[in-house]
């Protein structure tokens, strides 16, 4: 079997993990994780010099220097891994160099780098890993949809509070948790994977609000409560809740449709109502007391269907890194790529402008106008 | 036993109602409610013909022209069932001359109007019927989070689409559904027992936002959906979502504290979950990836009540009628009182106003502004 040749830019956190998934190493906690097949880890860059170590123990080349391995030809992909104001540095210089891109999410801080990570593509293939698309629950969701049974949106509400970070998270790197380290909060480091699946459930809206608050409970100057209201092309409506100091962690995805309702409880499992006509047709031809005596036969209003689908921890990763070589030996459809990532950054700029300027905005908002709010910060910052 | 007399001001759907149960009589559908044991109905006022034929069923006074009802001596106390705009003059004509109000949510459609009948109480009683007040569930909640026991407030969010109204509804009255004949849609019609239960639970805001959709899958003029995001003096931070065009209705609604979290799902039943150790102290001595293992063994992270509460429908009425009573002749105190009214509207203008102006506004909102944009609307539509 063919097999890509991937080298890792980063070795932190994320970084060590992919790494011990391509070589089908064992990770602490959860044994060894299915390694893809037509993969192959063939170098890993840091400037940490424990890295080299784990290279060694990998079996595979050290690079100090992520541009020497770029240049090299160790490798034919690199998997960047590094803090996000550095991916679209990385991916440029990696595909100017003829490498394949597959990026950490999310593609960037600021959607005019995304942008331009982009227009660098030439033919290269550039991918994102939003591994939560693999969720094989969500799948049927999109696919549900997306068949158009369920007709137009109306309403969307994600209750999304299962990002709970104590303070020693925070602290365990500098970079976490500040405007200069990642460019900000629950938005640009929790929350991607949802904005991503919210986007592929709904569309992108045309405007959003976001009350967001900086340091709630927690000792960080970036947001980490936001409440972001959407308003969608069709006339949909949207709302979508998230913090990281809530140990309850609700997880509540709720789409309302004029032929039926999902609802989604903690990703893992979905209620599908089907009504038993329009509600257009209901509208029409009944009035609310008859509503009301349907509630006692619901069959009458509705039909049920209940999907469950549970994904171990990692195999989404390996499924990310099978699709990504997939796509460059034989031209497999990527589960998310380049633009898909901007998109996602698209909608955490906006609701991060909307949050610092307490007021709507158009989605996609103004490029200049996000990043001199956010080099604002980070000048405050220091 | 002492009876308080009761004269009714308007006799459209609700005024039928309270007759009805005032008169112990049966209604349709649901049969004889029980009868408030320390009241009596002895009149009713309406210009419609057909309800001296009504007051003549009751054994009642009828009075065609509610002036002369409150200027007699045939009643004690009047409840206002009139349009909302009228409920201001009528209290304060009726307390003027001596008569003590029980008042139909909502207050008024003013803020502005509601301080006028406040003002005007003298030693008269005024109250609110806000039955949903006696809805036992809600009592036994107000009663925890009253305790202190939950420490403080940090997040409410209520899904609240339990409306379903369809244009046959808005047809059935010239009135409904318009600025002229009812000042709003589903912030004035449905919203205001949720808005008080609310505000019993959480307190004023200090600003909010509110994505208001008028006519949405509706032929109406005025708001049938919306996206309320609130911000409390506490740091707390919420939302509330409601329309009328959902047949599925749900209502959801989630309180997070620092100590704990409740949950009610139908306004029947609620889980109340109490951490085992305040969030601060989770937040000091655990680390995330000790919480997610956690989820395996939740009792080690809190314990569980579940409340069930059910309550008929007319108990709530007869309640309300009972206390009032109660009230005015050994001083009991009130369910809702006219601050509860004003309260109730002050927060109902002040998300019509952030709609209109699709901007965050303070709470409450400037009184002059509503009102002059709310003529707007009614002069527009003519």
């Amino acid at each position: 079997m063919e097999k890509l040749r991937f080298g890792i830019v980063g070795m932190g956190v994320q970084g060590s993990l992919y790494a011990s998934i391509l070589a089908g190493k064992a990770l602490p906690h959860f044994g060894t994780l299915p390694q893809p097949e037509n993969c192959v880890l063939t170098a890993v860059s840091s400037r940490s010099p424990e890295t080299a170590e784990k290279a060694a123990a990998l079996g595979v080349s050290y690079f100090a220097d992520w541009h020497k391995m770029v240049e090299s030809d160790v490798c034919d992909a690199v998997i960047i891994t590094v803090p996000h104001y550095l991916h679209h540095e990385v991916a440029i210089f990696a595909m100017e160099h003829g490498k394949h891109v597959l990026c950490e999410k999310p593609a960037g801080v600021r959607a005019s780098d995304v942008r331009k990570m982009l227009d660098a593509r030439g033919d290269r293939a550039l991918g994102m890993i939003l591994n939560q698309r693999t969720n094989p629950l969500f799948r049927k969701l999109n696919a549900i949809v997306a068949s158009g049974e369920m007709g137009q949106l109306r309403r969307s509400n994600w209750i999304c509070n299962s990002w709970w970070r104590p303070d020693s998270y925070y602290a365990s790197n500098a970079w976490r948790g500040t405007w200069c380290g990642e460019g900000g909060g629950v938005v640009v480091n929790q929350l991607p994977h949802q904005l991503d699946l919210w986007l592929c459930l709904t569309g992108m809206p045309t405007q959003l609000y976001c009350l967001a608050k900086e340091g709630a409970w927690r000792d960080i100057g970036v947001e980490n409560d936001v409440t972001v209201t959407t308003r969608y092309p069709g006339g949909a409506t949207g709302v979508l809740v998230s913090c990281t100091h809530d140990p309850l962690g609700t997880d509540r995805l709720e789409l309302d449709f004029d032929q039926g309702k999902i609802v989604v409880e903690g990703s893992k499992k979905a209620t599908v109502y089907r009504f038993c006509q329009p509600e257009q047709v209901m509208n029409q031809t009944m009035d609310h007391m008859q509503m009301a005596y349907l509630a006692a036969t619901p069959e009458k209003l509705y039909t049920v269907e209940e999907l469950t689908a549970q994904q171990g921890f990692g195999t989404a990763y390996t499924e990310i890194f099978e699709n990504f070589a997939e796509h460059v030996i034989s031209g497999a459809p990527l589960i998310a790529d380049g633009e898909d990532g901007l998109r996602q950054v698209r909608l955490a700029n906006a609701i991060q402008l909307s949050g610092w300027e307490n007021a709507p905005v158009a989605v996609p908002c103004d490029e200049a106008q996000y990043d001199a709010e956010l080099q604002k910060r980070m000048d405050e910052e220091g």
